[in-house]
């Protein structure tokens, strides 16, 4: 297999794409995937400080390098969830990435906003692990926000991420989540901040290259909570698609971006028309 | 495991209902289900003659059986697609269902009208084969129907057959497909014949299992042209979330078939209060 760029010998063959390239040309493919998702959705200006919210896998801290490396200011925060050696590992290689590339890291503990590290939480409330700890970063992710003065929360989610969750809203016909599936969520309150994810047209298999191919060290296993998880049944399912028909994952997702965008045009247009009768529940 | 209707030892376990039954309860439970559906969707009344599409295989011929039980006037269809041995068996299996039983068993040939029989449609069209032999099937079932004087037309399709083309349709986001989704089309044209699928309640694993309880002879080959066809993969990746999650096949399709029904439900409203503005696409 060849460089589709340069000829040279490929080192991945991305089959949806129906190319391959060399290390340094998949490096370039995978950052102007991440400027045009940055540029499609205006997710933020070249001068906008951004907070980077990072878990020391290869998604998040992929994502800050791309960022770093296109100029952007940065500065990475840590959510310490307290789940056992997990959360020690995975903190370390945050603390490294940030102390090798000269960035500011913030750190915040789960235990001491919520009362209690995750496992804790498990245990006293009823909730799903997942469920109270997704719970609890959202809102930790913007408390810190807002009082870093950032306006712009980005996140590591990928195309599989994404096309997992979508999976899971259609599965159950959970129509009222599908208007926040969104590569960029607006700010809906003053004191909320904007939620950007710059990877999303990019497979978990691209992120992995990429941290691999720019020597990033990342935590490796997953989040001992996670085993079992329907999100990664999902991802399991959706992998079996793609062996299948590859792009099925991609075209699940945008076909779907696709038809929102139309809806949101089609709302745009009605509010312009008519301006007292926003629609209810969608996202501007 | 014991029965839930008498507490006898139980011939099948249905974990999506929580439930177990020995044979004889099990047959009434599957009989139960297809009155439920025909009830429910007004399919047909209870003399009104009804033409049933049989294939040879376990959901067609033990559907048939349950509408003959039932004391239905029936007929069967045979669509003789001129694929190979296969087809001569499974003609072999419906005429042997039918003499059986006492019932017409109509046969038309896809050759005749056609022009030349599924194998040979494929070679010289470029429609994938599945395409081609639904087509034809659909234009000579209700041109049978029509010929015979059958306002409905009854085919086997059940549960997992529709949760494959529901998930086929929104992975595709083809949302143009939904609204024909639906366990009874009503007739469009005075020379279009009712379609409905009584099984669409029951799973393949439960018309499988009525059929050997029942001592159908039928074919249990798939079609020669049905291996590597999407529809296989869906189905099989509907299974693994089965797996994961008794009822999630059922959920799914009853999941959008209830949005469905609320979508009409207010379709008919607003044709009720403003006549003259029937929305485009939607099945009456």
């Amino acid at each position: 297999m060849k460089c589709r760029k340069c000829g040279g010998s490929a080192a991945l063959e991305l089959r949806r794409h129906n190319a391959a390239f060399c290390s340094p040309h998949f490096i370039e493919f995978f950052r102007k995937q991440v400027a045009e998702a940055i540029h499609k959705h205006r997710m933020f200006t070249p001068d906008e400080p951004i907070l980077v919210a990072v878990s020391g896998g290869k998604d998040s801290l992929g994502l800050w390098d791309v960022l770093i490396e296109e100029g952007y200011r940065t500065a990475g925060l840590y959510l310490d969830l307290g789940i056992f050696d997990y959360s020690q590992e995975s903190k370390a290689k945050c603390e490294a990435f940030a102390a090798a590339r000269g960035q500011k890291l913030c750190i915040e503990r789960v235990a001491g906003a919520v009362g209690a590290p995750i496992p804790e939480v498990q245990r006293v409330t009823r909730r799903p692990t997942c469920s109270a700890c997704g719970l609890s970063k959202r809102y930790l992710l913007n408390r810190a926000a807002l009082e870093h003065g950032y306006a712009v929360v980005a996140t590591g989610h990928n195309l599989d991420d994404e096309a997992a969750t979508l999976f899971n809203s259609v599965l159950h016909w959970q129509t009222e989540a599908l208007p926040r599936q969104s590569p960029a969520l607006p700010s809906t309150h003053p004191k909320l901040a904007r939620r950007v994810k710059p990877l999303y047209r990019l497979s978990e298999l691209e992120t992995a290259a990429y941290a691999f191919l720019r020597r990033i060290d990342y935590i490796v296993e997953e989040c001992p909570f996670a085993k079992g998880a329907t999100s990664l049944a999902h991802k399991e399912v959706l992998n079996r698609l793609e062996e299948v028909s590859p792009g099925a994952k991609h075209n699940f997702l945008f076909g779907f971006l696709d038809i929102c965008a139309f809806c949101k045009l089609a709302d745009q247009v009605k509010r312009r028309t008519r301006p007292s009768s926003a629609a209810p529940g969608m996202v501007e």
